[in-house]
């Protein structure tokens, strides 16, 4: 079911705002069982006081079972079918960065990390090396040279840097060389098509190059590739919904997820309440908001419970400053749970929260996942909530005679 | 969607052990509205203490108001969805009776009947026959002889018997026999398409010879052939989940259905008791368990309420022996509903739990229906339970980036 072949041909415009507020990773654990949740468990007045209003539900990232990287599970939000809708990881950051992919580039998400005296990977992530010092080094691997290849390296945040390849004959269809444990050596680039087998030979040369030049560094003296894709072919917000969209996101990657589905990335926010300005400033130019918030994830990520339960109050407190602005639909909800106590993403449902004026309300009384269990929402895959927002903004026409 | 484009991709291998216990027919109706249904009137102090640590939901077997044969029922509880994937119920049985079909074989479950002197079905199951009666009939019945044709006739239970053609130009599309009716003459075996006419004439003449052969019996003195099937095309479970897989049951139905997804059959219980033996044995050589207990569903198409209650009481009091074990991931639910108000299977949604250490608990306190519905599993189509089975034991990787 392409769920686009109904919003294209059912969406009227009107002068209507929605916002879609994305703490990502938000849906956690109990401690133990039968505990609060990390949402729970934070104080959230002005989330509770939207849930009595609104309608809750549980978002199901993809399907049933299934924990989602970051950007499946932004397109299931925004709408795009996860299953159909597959974007490399290279392809993603390169976006993410503000760097134009252009069509026959192969986008490569790179990694520094740190290998032992006999080559083997002592720290995945170069022990999270500062920006300040990575950057340099990106830019350092800008002398790397092969001939026939245009070469794009550019620094991302911490350990992560982009490696763009420029050429004929180059295809996405590569291995990653991140082994994912620490103790072995990276692997070689090798192609699963035959399509790209220069991809991978040029990506070996790479890193033979970027090993001379960081011989001399004690952190981040090795690298891992990951991720090698194309550019992404995603219809727009404006093309599918009629909606003028923008995003208002800290971190890279997900501007560069916005971006490709024709979302404008505005401000240079570096702050949930510089966020929160941002939108203020631009209430009256866009139809749809995202405001993306990492450090519900980040802190999950991390296994720390009790920080996230303070970013969650954190993400709570700038809830004011939106419904001030009188949004006709508010959507409050994350891209997949990262509970603490997993310490990564999962598959559990993620709490969600619809307040529109015709939204149906249901019996709840506070945002957190037990409540969500009983809300008018129900349990559904994520990628139904954009059409249900377009519906309660009155911008989507009857299907049918 | 292919859900098992994203297990084979996704699954990841360790020590963890999956059990999925199975109450054939499992959920049920009360007997008047408002009141409580065979499970809920069961005492069941096992599977309500894992009702309040575990999850629960409703597992609908193929799509909302769709009631199962226990070909799909099982294939989706199995995660292989039940409108893709189609088994014939007489590739079904021949399997469950340990007959390897060959690619080309057209396999036939037959069924015993009573027809009175004109012809006529007096008794569908020939009075339900017992097998120390039936199987010699049916080994009678081998003495058939059509020229070109392999026959292989094969005893199974009570009234019910498979014949397996095994020739060249034989094709699986012949209509059932049965007219599902008593009081009206056995139908002809009609082809459904071109290429099977030729096993519809074989099986005409097969019948034309069988009742020759049974003219002299009281009870077993007609036939009927239902689910005309060639060999059925599944992936096993090793393939698409990853898993080491055991099936422990009585029925050959329920073993031949295992057989089919790769699951090794183990052991020859007679009981539930020896069933846990058979489990408790195995314990260590396998990753996944099915369990099939039959006798909630055969009480439920007898329509007798109390028996269904008390083989409910049964199966719980044999949970137990598996907790002891302390398993990863169990799960307890049922193929489909088999309401004893109704004596068929039915549509309704099956009670199911879910219990590990990440589950995300809900509020339930006890197991059945009622309680079901305000479960953190919601409601969802059998198929996704695979899935969640494999997450809940850490046996999924992050799908993309």
């Amino acid at each position: 079911m392409d769920l686009h072949k109904l919003t294209r041909e059912l969406h009227v415009k009107n002068s209507t705002k929605i916002v879609m507020y994305v703490a990502d990773g938000l849906g956690g654990l109990p401690q133990k069982a039968g505990g609060f949740t990390e949402l729970e468990t934070a104080r959230t007045p002005n989330l509770d006081a939207l849930a009595k209003i609104g309608v809750l539900g549980g978002s199901i990232p993809v399907v049933p079972g299934i924990s989602p990287g970051s950007g499946p599970g932004h397109l299931g939000l925004f709408g795009y079918d996860p299953l159909q809708y597959v974007i490399g990881r290279g392809a993603l950051e390169a976006t993410g960065i503000g760097f134009a992919l252009q069509e026959g580039d192969v986008a490569i998400r790179a990694n520094f990390c740190t290998l032992d005296s006999s080559g083997k990977i002592s720290d995945r992530r170069a022990g999270r090396i500062p920006t300040e010092e990575s950057a340099p080094l990106a830019i350092k691997l800008r002398s790397v040279k092969i001939p026939g290849i245009e070469i794009f390296v550019e620094p991302v945040k911490e350990h992560r840097f982009v490696i763009i390849l420029r050429g004929t004959g180059l295809e996405g269809s590569v291995h990653d060389t991140d082994p994912q444990v620490t103790g072995v050596s990276p692997l070689d680039p090798v192609a699963s098509d035959p399509g790209s087998k220069q991809t991978a030979d040029v990506a070996k040369e790479f890193i033979r190059q970027a090993r001379e030049l960081l011989a001399g560094e004690k952190k981040a003296n090795g690298l891992t590739l990951r991720g090698f894709s194309g550019k992404p072919k995603l219809p727009s917000y404006e093309e599918v919904y009629g909606l003028k969209a923008a995003a208002i996101a800290v971190y890279p990657m997900y501007k560069g997820l916005a971006r490709l589905v024709g979302m404008d990335i505005i401000g240079n926010a570096q702050t949930l309440d510089q966020q929160m300005t941002v939108l203020e400033e631009n209430w009256s130019t866009y139809d749809f908001f995202f405001i993306h918030f990492k450090y519900t994830d980040s802190t999950g990520e991390d296994g720390n419970f009790d920080a996230k339960v303070k970013r969650t109050e954190e993400f709570d407190a700038a809830v004011p400053r939106i419904t001030a602005l009188g949004p006709d639909v508010l959507i409050v909800t994350g891209d997949h749970s990262t509970p603490s106590m997993l310490a990564s993403h999962s598959w559990h449902p993620v709490p969600t929260l619809l307040s529109a004026k015709f939204c149906r309300t249901d019996a709840c009384e506070k945002f957190g996942e037990s409540e969500c269990l009983r809300g008018g929402l129900g349990q559904f895959e994520a990628k139904h909530l954009m059409t249900l927002a377009l519906a309660n903004a009155g911008r989507l026409g009857k299907y049918g005679a």
